[in-house]
């Protein structure tokens, strides 16, 4: 341990304490316990460019302990990362780069949105899987284009989220030898000392998983155990490594080793002992000695070098295989290729009537072949989601001779948060657009995922089947009647409920092509006519007048599988001399998104609109002056008696339309539509 | 291995053939090849009186792998509950009492809701922890009142998922040795050999957790080894117990051992070399030998006895504990001590500002003294959700000397989803009213437990701090704009907002006099003021006018924290010359259920009414013609900024009220109050 390494790691933990301080909000105990470990990793390990901070092979980091993220912030200010000094003052500011937890698109080197306990391990064995997959795809002989690792550090607080055992479970199954765990055993949580809650042996369990687990005795200060730990885990071929490191939480600190260090600033009079126990200033603040300044600099030279000799190395690649070359670049960037569109199937009427998850197997079979980033699997339904498409090779170690790494097929396992979590990562790491798939009911065991799909901007697709009542004899338990209000009240989130083979085609085409936009399509179990009227280019504006009629009494707005019950409806009605229109509305995100114009021109002022959808009312009032749903769970039985259990066939649809018409001639004003609102403007602002 | 339990043991195997073939539709693989270890636990171990199976100190079976369900409603109809052979015949019909998972309520003998994976091992840990407090609470020297077992059957995919992790975790930390599980390990699931995502060492894993691991090799047809594994897991003293039990999915059939046994009826063929290998006609169906019917026949009345045995046993600790025992019969009963509610405090404006997570504390402090049912933890944020009442002791084997097993609190560890499932098997036991606690961002993670405590009619409470944008500088990471609506929109479920300290009173009243509802209580980090014109009769309507205006011209409706800001912006209003009513919501749920009177009298037509919630506005088109919230995630920063930076202030709520007047006085229609609908007669119909 050099002089130059001991004053690094004290600069960190100072800091550390005086970015808390200035905020005066934040957590000062994990990032002082970790600085070593952060310091030995970016000092003799991690392969980064802070001036190209995309550049697809460096090392990825993560921090599963996101509430750390002070220590993340230093050293990418240390590293020569867009964060200043200035930034750091500005933690926990609004609006600053430097918010409460690490954000995916906020800060330049944050590579996966974390915080909620659990993600940042689960992404990170996505990121390993995305690196493995890549590199198996594009390196050549000579060429080991893509070789990076991720590394990932971890508190007690994720090893007891579910997400990290589904998602270290099936690391150590897929033998990702390219990621290193860093597991920061201070012994410490919010509730006080881990024997309160926590007293599995984590190694057997990690060893269990078939990871291999190392450890290190004094993380607080042997640097150089740690780096023979990190040196030892790069050596693994078949194992993800798990490194047991024990330190002190808030260490320097008056309060090190406790839970009061955990979360709240240190006292002014313990940051005057730290500083001038680490030799600082105690007067002085945001303080960065210059030897620690250049060793930094020193190293973020260094990298940039590392991404220049990449950069020649991928001249040669480019000139000896000019055709991998340019479809990784596409891929870097994010381009989709010319004309992959032109694969999505298109249907008539005359198309025969199935589920729309095989309309969903039919549009993956297509996509699959014109698009090589598209990669996913199943949480343990593929027979049932259908998503296993043509040709595929499942995602294996080749040594089990079930796959190997450029395969595109995911067996998940029966691990839907984890799958959420990894597909994330896949995401996360550029070059690839990854889905996964289970029951539209069992999308909320992965919902602390799902939303930080969201809030990262990443492009994530997750097929949903079974998506209602209409799944039949499995019952309650399985049908989903609160899921879309809650994916539909998810900001930048798309739920998809295509009601035939054009709006299934649509689905993934505005699915994919919203770079920036997680969405979950949800399909049908049983058959769907395929509609007149329906197109991919309507259904792609989320919403479209799916049959129109003059002088219209009611518009009938529907999604997936009761927009045909609808239509339907509209034949019965027409006998008693009511004239009705039916929307089909696949998407309200989407729809909202159109101008206002076009939107009103799907849902108009002059007559009412009734809302038919076999899911909870929750949200209709947006759209339609009644909503015709579920108010209780579903039931188990075959699917047509379930929907006739709830009144939900064209005859009741048909009623219920009846009615409102009546009701509101009956009343007698102008019907405005509920598109309007008196605050547009203010909304505008 | 006796003919009378290899001819019981094929009878449930054809019983489970006929059972889904019949409904065309079921699980046939998992019954048939646990059949042997369900004929041996319930002959020889389990204590249970189908006379009455209420019997608080019966052994709790459950049936994690809820698909094989078939198998728990044969065992339930042979042990005489009231499950009939019409019944089997029914199974996945639209109301039978044989729906296609078990649900509890619906079946005699349910324990729990099982289907979803891994929540029916993580429930199993719930009521073994029940059975753990209530023995320790009420037992006596030669009274061993409470002493019953939980048993659990799950396979490869409860052991996939996260909650069965957190939940098995937790059970060996807590040292539950009432509790024994019967891993059926057929290396098969949907996707096929378990090969392909499923390989890491179980038995590993939970000696990792610190349980019990015994094996069975031949759990197909050594009844013997079964009956042994199961008699040495009861010797266990502080250890829960998991059997990893080879078996055949679908023995018996000739796709026995392969994946497509496991979710479709076997074809008519196999069903009759099913019959005839087992000695039965292959022309007859749903039969039971004699024989077998004479030993569950004898085996219930052998339960019943023990019932007896237990009464008497009873009767004694009458005489001798007559305090206590009334106590447990009040319990059982569910029946609340008199005057309990007479604790709840109460509030004046004269009382201090402070957090609602605060007011929540002193109410949990009041009710801890009166509701010894009550019992509950929270996920590793006891000191921010302020849920560990004055005087608490922790839930705890005193061999740790952290606490003991008559404690009422528990330190479940970052473990959303495993705390709120095992909530959900601390209520279906019987005599306790759990709570969990988390950041109501976090109840997300135990999406897959939350719906089933509303789908199971189990009265348990999540205390939910840090409820909105307003807990500040952690950011949108941890900031829930989509969770209400999730919850609002599932049945059976209260979600609370209380606005002040007499509404929080009304949220935990409303909340523990409902039996059959769970409720989630969302509480603020910021201050609060107490509001004039709250209290707890009128809140407990969820939802009343607090402050009235003659001749309104708009009514501001809102909940919890903002609240206040309404209130502030009424004055702001009044200066401009518009009248301003202010309606509190705390509880949708609560509030659809008041009659419409009452209802229209908190919203009424003639005005305009503006929402104003810091929550993603879907859903309140049902009470309100405008609505202002959050369009996006929130942000990190002082909890005040981050308000402002979303206008979410008095003058900004003021800015939109006098502009949502204006735009309808200027459309100069009569105004109807958004809760009338056309539909009215047809809902209640």
């Amino acid at each position: 341990m050099s002089n130059v390494d001991q004053k690094a790691v004290n600069t960190i933990r100072v800091l550390a304490a005086d970015v808390v301080a200035k905020a005066n909000s934040g957590h000062p105990g994990a990032p002082m316990g970790m600085a070593p470990a952060a310091h030995v990793l970016w000092s003799r390990f991690m392969k980064f460019s802070s001036a190209n901070p995309k550049w697809i092979n460096r090392d990825r980091f993560v921090l599963s302990n996101g509430h750390a993220c002070v220590l993340q912030y230093i050293m990418l200010h240390l590293c020569g990362y867009k964060v200043s000094m200035d930034d750091l003052k500005a933690f926990r500011q609004i609006d600053s780069i430097t918010p409460g937890h690490p954000e995916l698109g906020v800060t330049d080197g944050i590579e996966v949105t974390t915080g909620p306990l659990g993600q940042g391990i689960a992404n990170a064995v996505g990121l390993a899987i995305a690196q493995a997959h890549m590199g198996a795809v594009f390196n050549k002989d000579g060429f080991n284009l893509i070789d990076n690792y991720t590394y990932c550090f971890l508190g007690d607080g994720c090893l007891q989220e579910g997400v990290a055992s589904e998602a270290s479970s099936l690391a150590g199954h897929l033998k990702l030898a390219n990621l290193v765990a860093i597991y920061d055993d201070n012994k410490i949580t919010i509730d006080g000392d881990t024997a309160v809650s926590f007293t599995e042996d984590v190694e057997m369990r990690y060893k269990s998983y078939g990871w291999n687990v190392l450890h290190i005795e004094k993380g607080d200060d042997d640097f150089e155990a740690i780096a023979n730990a990190i040196t030892e885990a790069k050596k693994s071929t078949d194992k993800p490594t798990i490194i047991n490191m024990k330190t002190t939480i808030g260490f320097g600190s008056l309060k090190q080793g406790g839970h009061d260090v955990h979360g709240a600033p240190l006292k002014k009079d313990d940051i005057e002992q730290l500083k001038k126990k680490f030799g600082f200033n105690p007067s002085e603040s945001f303080v960065v000695p210059q030897e620690t300044t250049d060793h930094y600099k020193e190293l973020a030279a260094k990298g940039d070098k590392l991404e220049q000799e990449w950069n020649t190395l991928f001249k040669s690649y480019q000139e000896k295989y000019p055709k991998e070359a340019s479809e990784l670049t596409r891929r870097i960037e994010g381009r989709l290729p010319e004309g992959w569109e032109k694969a999505l199937p298109t249907y008539t009427t005359s198309d025969a009537a199935v589920g729309s998850r095989k309309l969903s197997e039919s549009t993956l079979n297509a996509l699959a072949e014109v698009l090589p980033e598209l990669i996913g699997g199943s949480a343990d339904l593929t027979g049932s989601n259908l998503t296993r498409y043509k040709g595929a090779t499942d995602f294996q170690h080749p040594s089990t001779g079930l796959g190997n790494y450029s395969g595109r097929y995911f067996r998940f396992g029966v691990r839907e948060h984890g799958m959420t979590a990894i597909c994330n990562g896949l995401a996360a790491y550029g070059g690839l657009i990854p889905f996964g798939a289970t029951f539209l009911n069992f999308v909320s065991y992965a919902a602390g995922a799902v939303r930080l799909s969201a809030l990262s901007h990443l492009r994530v697709l997750q097929v949903a089947t079974h998506d209602s009542i209409g799944l039949g004899e499995d019952g309650p338990t399985h049908q989903p009647v609160e899921t879309a209000a809650w994916l539909r009240a998810l900001p930048n989130l798309a739920f998809w409920r295509p009601a035939d083979g054009n709006e299934t085609s649509a689905s993934y085409l505005v699915s994919i092509m919203s770079q920036h936009t997680p969405s979950v399509l949800a399909f049908s179990r049983q058959n769907l006519p395929q509609l007149a009227g329906s197109s991919i280019e309507k259904a792609a504006r989320g919403g479209y007048v799916l049959e129109d009629a003059q002088d219209a009494d009611v518009t009938l707005v529907s999604t997936g599988s009761e927009v045909p019950l609808c239509v339907e409806a509209v034949a019965k009605l027409k006998e008693q001399g009511v004239k009705a229109r039916v929307v089909s509305l696949p998407c309200f995100e989407v729809f909202n998104a159109q101008d206002k114009d076009y939107r009103m021109s799907v849902l108009p002022s002059g007559h009412p609109i009734l809302s038919v959808e076999a899911y909870s009312t929750f949200g209709w009032g947006q759209y339609s002056h009644d909503h015709f749903g579920l108010q209780s769970w579903g039931s188990s039985g075959p699917y047509d008696q379930v929907y006739a259990k709830f009144d939900l066939t064209p005859e009741g649809i048909a009623k219920r339309a009846s009615k409102v018409v009546s009701f509101y001639k009956k009343r007698g004003h102008p019907v405005y539509s509920p598109l309007i609102s008196a605050l547009d403007d203010i909304s505008d602002e």
